[in-house]
């Protein structure tokens, strides 16, 4: 590491210094909102208890996720050819792909990052923080680090959230892993049960499985009922799980987590009733986050159902003077509304009024595919609108092979093997000509997710999205495919 | 083949039909203007020569070039893990790994490709077109097709073009190439030449390189002079296709190339004067493409320098009633501009009047990395303007290694090879905050800057960039990097 974490607390004189506001926890949430503030020329100080900015994003959350995410994709497309073209034979089970050298890499990479993080806080951000020391906080004016009190006007609560694990028989056996203690891992599993068919638990069972270890993802649910999508996304979806040979079990249950010492088994209870006993000598818990609003409740503000502190669009809670950002709040525990969170407290705090929405947002979703979305489905635009107009590719009905590439990344894959190169579709409204929502399967999509939420809150139109440059191949082929039906006046699915 | 391209003529009877407009041509610009021109309810007539509609983009373009790709930054990655994880030992020159089946499967998709273009245009757009015959233009009101005479009242000229080659002693020995012909490749090349580093040169150079074959690239110019990007982007660019050992030589002219039958070498000047003779089986040609104009000469249509019909804004030609699009129009020779030319064309031939822009578009390169930019670089904003702020990652000056993947595809790389993780820029105007121009050097940027695009074409704001929805880990960081700075009322660098 270039830089040592525990700066000496002399280096804080609190006496000289009141803070207009000081932030616990130095998360997306807290790092965000304090840039922000200090850009405004507001006064902060930011505080974590762990050596490290960025929160568990960087630790043990985002970036692994996107990391084991990026080796499934490179696994699966080498499973695909399997001892084909360059392709190695690729061993499932026992001895297959080693997953703990994976993990020691992305650690010793994790350093690096923390100390970019920390020289961009520093020295681009003049953001003031102390690190690895547990905020005391006293009352809404005064916190103490250390022995020692600082003073501020307000104060902000982002003490972000950890792994919900099921209360059930068997969860405290060696073998029960979450996102949080995964980097933990020191043996390779063959039989891997994920519980919860969730944003963690998709990706992470796709990567199980790409892996080699024989995988089953259970929910209580039916899978995908929790992601905005329509029917026939989902099943492109599910289908190409089970093509990859997953194990899937929806509507079911998760009952306990047997073995000695170590997780040998897990059972299940099907909707019908039965119980059914699943080998695992691994079970990763993918079943949602928990607010860490213990911090808060000595100070008196509200806590809701979920754990999360209650607040309003301005990130106030229900003591004044006090804020809450980012997953303590509760869901969607998402990057963009913990940053925009910090954001929204800072200008409030400083008289510039400001809400957060979290009423709308695009989103998306890892299996060994990347699936994105945003806005209306289908579904929702029929029951909504009286004319609704879709452009979806592969054609619906088409009586042959589709090599035509959806996504990024499939190129390869798609002049021999149609099918596994990806979906797509786009909704607007007949009468407006509005966009109103977009899905997408495959790759290379998600980062135009972001602008696409923006243009259709701005009323893009099917007009003006046939009027933009594309970038051939693009991964998504909302432009040409808009230009193909926009010359019309009344609009015909083009599906 | 699902279908028969041999439609016999019986099926036409020009006798009673006199079409609204007859497009030569079923490309890009002919298909779409087409498309656009049947939507808008008028009466269209499409001939191609070739089997398919789509022209030279699904046959031997686009496609191929962005499977090509898609192959190369496999194998790129694969020999940067050389041997390493789940990775072969991939082979270099003698015994490297094989093109021609990459061929041979790229052309068994590409039938099924055609056949997705028929199917789409015949029975989803409903177009009339006549295909595998010449059209013989007699006049711009009547053409004839395989004796039958057909009428219309305007006539849209979209006749592509074709490969420049260089008119060097050699040029017509067996093994020189172009993406024209490099489909009938049947035999495997160790050492490549590729003439011209431009946006096919580079790629096809990238990927002989990935492939195992010694590559040398050169050009007459230093590298990279005709694309908008600022000079740390073309310094890392550059910088990648060394290290991947390619044999770079700018400001070098082809001179000639030599064999007995089949390409053994070219010789090449120097800026200096000085000669070289460089060993080759194969020499690739990427200087650029000739329009097809011939076919319009006859009618008497202006034609410009560089062999393109000359067109207004409208896409007209000088002789009113014709129309000229695409590729035979001169440059850029680029996707959107084709089939927006023909949309435009379309709508002019309706009274609906329309131009065509193409004073500003983004744009995209491949070596083994994607590049894309937008809108100004900061170069020119700084030249234009008093005000600049640029945001860009990674950190100039920073002291350690930055781990942070600043593309798609590289969370695998970034915690092991930092530095080949990607780079990216964003400009904006310091006064009205407006943002200018943004670069990507990596993967997954290239749809959203489609968006990006339109966005500072309407004006967008840091602000209102700093308040959109990331998809985190999103491959640019621009609405992230923009929120923190988007507080300061006076922007300062983050760079």
């Amino acid at each position: 590491m270039l830089y040592n974490y525990f700066e000496p607390m002399d280096n804080y004189d609190p006496s000289t210094n009141e803070y207009d506001v000081i932030f616990v926890g130095g998360g997306a949430a807290g790092r965000f909102g304090s840039t922000y503030f200090r850009a405004m020329g507001g006064k902060q100080l930011t505080i974590d208890k762990d050596g490290h900015l960025g929160g568990k994003c960087p630790k043990n959350a985002c970036v692994i996720h996107h990391y084991l995410f990026d080796i499934a994709v490179e696994l699966d497309l080498a499973r695909i050819l399997d001892d084909k073209k360059w392709y190695p034979k690729l061993p499932t089970g026992t001895g297959k792909v080693e997953i703990v050298p994976m993990i020691e890499d992305y650690l010793k990479g994790r350093d690096e990052a923390y100390d970019v993080m920390y020289y961009q806080s520093k020295n681009q951000l003049n953001l003031e923080f102390i690190l690895n020391r547990e905020a005391e906080i006293v009352d809404k004016n005064t916190v103490i680090v250390d022995g020692k009190t600082f003073k501020t006007k307000n104060l902000v609560i982002g003490s972000g959230s950890r792994a919900a694990i099921p209360n059930v028989p068997g969860k405290e056996l060696s073998g029960v892993y979450s996102y949080s203690d995964f980097l933990e891992l020191d043996y390779e599993p063959k039989d891997v049960v994920v519980v919860g068919a969730s944003k963690t638990g998709m990706p992470w069972a796709s990567f199980f499985n790409a892996v080699g270890c024989n995988t089953t993802m259970i929910d209580m649910n039916p899978f995908l009922t929790a992601f905005n999508l329509d029917d026939e996304i989902k099943e492109y979806i599910i289908d190409g799980m089970k093509l990859r040979d997953m194990n899937l079990m929806d509507n079911t249950t998760l009952s306990s987590i047997n073995g000695n010492g170590h997780v040998e088994s897990v059972t299940v209870v099907r909707k019908d009733g039965s119980k059914e006993t699943i080998k695992a000598d691994m079970v990763f818990v993918g079943t949602g986050c928990i607010p860490n609003s213990e911090i808060a409740v000595p100070l008196g503000v509200e806590i809701g159902g979920s754990n999360e502190i209650v607040v309003d669009s301005h990130m106030k809670t229900s003591v004044p003077g006090i804020y809450a950002i980012g997953d303590v709040t509760g869901g969607p525990m998402e990057m963009w509304k913990a940053r925009k969170a910090g954001m929204v407290a800072s200008k409030n705090i400083l008289g510039m009024e400001a809400d957060l929405d979290i009423t709308s947002f695009p989103d998306f979703l890892h299996t060994t595919y990347e699936i994105t979305w945003v806005g209306m489905t289908e579904k929702e635009a029929r029951e909504k609108l009286e004319k609704v107009f879709v452009i979806m590719m592969p054609i619906k009905d088409y009586p042959g092979h589709c090599p035509i590439p959806l996504a990024e990344r499939t190129m390869l894959l798609s002049h021999i093997h149609p099918g596994l190169n990806g979906m797509q579709k786009a909704i607007y409204d007949g009468e407006t000509r509005m966009l109103l929502g977009a899905q997408h399967v495959g790759y290379g999509a998600k980062d135009s997710f972001q602008y696409l939420d923006h243009l259709i809150r701005n009323g893009v139109t099917i007009d003006e999205m046939a009027n933009m440059n594309e970038l051939f191949l693009n991964p998504t082929h909302y432009i040409q495919l808009s230009r193909l039906r926009a010359g019309m006046k009344s609009l015909v699915d083009l599906t």
